[in-house]
């Protein structure tokens, strides 16, 4: 008597195969400018959609006391086509997170702990920037130059979400300062000294 | 003397080879977050566009009296990135197509035979339902919970037309109760009695 | 004691005001690229979301002997921002529409009534054509030139469903010459003679 | 001698005017399909970018011992366009967020602090659900059903981040008995008895 | 003392392999509908990114007295993905650009050199067309039929850019005369007397 | 006679009051997400989708010896909404376009006239750059660092496609020192020297 009930069931289920109400990435294969190709459904478990890297504290033993864990694609695949992804930030007291875009995505940053000044620049120069005390959220529009500073006493944790399951980083003063980039293309594209440029290769690991 | 137009013409046909005017699912390939991989162009006959697959009706002797047939990707490659697919609904005398959502995109029915009663929630809970006679046709947005019961006294057949090539379907009473999700967690989210839930699984296939 | 839940319940509600679920147009307001600002959602009725337009049979009395009835956001404004919308032609027995191309949308037709030989070009210049029988669907990509002939006896009745809220519609006929670009112009750009082309004005009403 | 740069500057601070770095929501307006008209840049200031809603525990005091507190567009115009909305979850012991869709948006959760059991059901019915521990983050793709239980001892904050400005929020059990659906059309298409609908529809205040 | 910085820098690379800042075509893979998958980042190099192809004019001794040379993805693969892709037009004296459309993108076209009668025609039959000199820039939107004549004295020359890395490329006359699709169908289609028909299938190579 | 077809044709003109198959900008109505709501098309003209102010050469005696001159949706309303826009770059002997990213697009760029140094970096901190001579096109990835250099003999004539009608500019020197962002903040965040700011800060016109 329940059979015919199954049989629809069945029935419906054959369109299952091909639905992709997800699209956990094949990081072995191409990937193409929608994200990478799915993992086969069968094969995945709970497993594939739940990541563990951002319960640790990433570490702040540097210069700039601050540490980013990315759960990106590459991390988390699970997030490959969702148009979403997260990241975690760690900030020392006295650490920063330098002037840096995300070509990619948009962010909303939620402070979780200790104080924050974060800031962002418009298109038209104009600067936005706050104090972020815990639980506040921030907006940092995509593609413009944004940073955040631990201006309180003890470290800052805070979760930072992303409009693209790939929105990139690009942190200024590693794009100019630290690679080959001639520095001076680099004087002349920012109009700051050879000298000036020089150091700051030096610190960056730049050559050229 | 029409060797040059046709040299031009050869000329501008080189970029052809690559252009996606369309992209028929190559479905042995890994599906990605736009869609499949697709076939190549110079494999592609006039069959490839064409599907006859939703002019048989569906088979109704079930419990819900009813049927869906899909032309989605996986039956229909053709619409594989274009945004749209098509599906046939048969609803025998008292048949119904139970509370169910399309996760993947919006729905557009034109009833073509016999009279149904429609409707969907709304995000704000409203409830909107209607009579649809022949010809009428009804939209449910993206996501939403919706229904269709045949109210008339002779057999329905609608077609619905979708803004995916792979709309997706879940039905709230096999999401719930025809899988292994245990009984314990099905009544926690749903305020059901265990005995109910037991009692569904049991119809449904579900076990736990 | 169940006032606490209706205290979440209300709570919920308070951020559904906004909730984009759907955007039912409103059509005397001005359109944005992403289709009319919406009605507020207080004001929608059930009726709102279902149109009667396609059930009735256009009037093919005319030269082409056929008719195209839209329920594009236009006739249909529920269809506004979802990605979709439908139309039903109606060819009567030696009738034809014409060459033409939908800019903005793909489309998929399903016959329900007669036989139907339909066909589109693509980019590569290569013919896909096929007889329709009833319950055949067929695919024409995005803005590549198409046509639909009544290959029967009787009557057709086809629903055609496009991937966009407002497919527009170019029939190659009436662009060329049912409007007042001068002779001159389409003679050079189609390769046509000038008494071809003024014969065909005449008949469609073109000027110039 | 520094006037020449000035007015290269002023020239491209020309086309800054109407630059849609971010569109922060004039709630006033009517909403679109791509969201809500932008407030003019020049009335913006930092405190337009930020948020503190999402710092204060919710109300827990209720039947389901958990509160959601929304960051969508309706509550913090300045996601609006920017496709990423966030939220707060608190669930007090024993509390539980209900079998619930959101038709617009994936979400990506992360917990800060308790034990979360949480789970969706994809559209092949197959469930995926797994203990989260803190600073665990999980997936649940846009529309699909899904639930977050407090599994542990204490309470659970967690933050939920969407790919959407207006993620929407369909909880099924208030869809279902909340409103004036009658209870011959729940039973219908859901397959659950009346007896069952009625005594559900008295808890969360539905009619009919 | 460097190194503290280097190891956080090295921690953010690991990060970077995956992201898709760019996704330059690898031509030997499937196409897909968001467009080709992409070649490794680590083969990449400037040549990459630079095409001298446009830099040569094309070769305009043929019927029409112009060339159309393209630089889209099959042509120049690193615009795969971006949304954007180049053509240029070469118009010897009294030469033409038929009556085309682009299926799949909406073009700007900008004047270098010569004078330029473009127009194009819209989904309501109204014309638009205008005497283009050097540096006037014009649109024509996507889907659209529309046509380049030389309206001078000398050559032209113009770059055009399309809003897709594969705008697709219909020329009427070819679409309808230099293809298999049989004289018949062509005049019930388009009104043409079957002389006519013959004849321009006869200049423009087409059979049937 | 010939009243029937023009019966058809008004019957489908009726539909196309709505057809946006393109949207010029009313720069008088509010922005939103999607681009400026659309001025009635009944008001256009074949003027409103031409615009001739790239065909000047930007006034060049600046410091930097060069001038942007953009075809934005500000400047031409007819891109609104097409996903495409342009620019022009004039470059004197000695000039140079600083380092800048368009948030919003990205960039093809086609040398006209001159010799071009010109090169972006990748979130990989990967530099790619190239000299380009007349003719060449260089594609600049969306959010990504460029900057473009005369390093011929002769002044330089571009033009820059973008894949939006408005993709923003940020160009990085005016970004950090050209508005009232505190020098302490400018130090932190991007390890300069706050003697090196204060200098930056005072050519470009900065506060604070």
């Amino acid at each position: 008597m329940y059979l015919p009930i199954l049989i629809l069931f069945a029935l419906l289920s054959s369109s299952y195969a091909s639905v992709n109400d997800f699209c956990v990435a094949d990081l072995k294969l191409s990937d193409t400018p929608s994200g990478y190709p799915c993992k086969k459904a069968s094969m995945l478990t709970e497993k594939d959609f739940v990541y563990s890297g951002l319960g640790i504290a990433g570490n702040t033993t540097n210069l700039i006391k601050a540490a980013v864990t990315p759960a990106f694609v590459a991390q988390f695949p699970a997030v490959n086509g969702l148009g979403i992804s997260l990241g975690r930030l760690d900030i020392a007291s006295g650490g920063v997170i330098p002037m840096h875009t995300h070509p990619g995505a948009s962010e909303v940053l939620v402070n979780i702990q200790g104080t924050i000044l974060a800031g962002f620049i418009s298109s038209a120069n104009k600067v936005y920037y706050k104090t972020l005390n815990k639980g506040d959220i921030m907006v940092f529009p995509q593609g413009l130059l944004h940073f955040q500073i631990n201006s309180g006493k003890g470290s800052v944790v805070a979760f930072v979400s992303f409009s693209s399951a790939s929105p990139g980083l690009q942190i200024t003063d590693f794009a100019l300062f630290a690679n080959e980039l001639p520095t001076e293309l680099v004087t002349k594209t920012t109009f700051l000294d050879p000298t000036v440029v020089k150091a700051l290769k030096k610190v960056l690991g730049g050559t050229g």
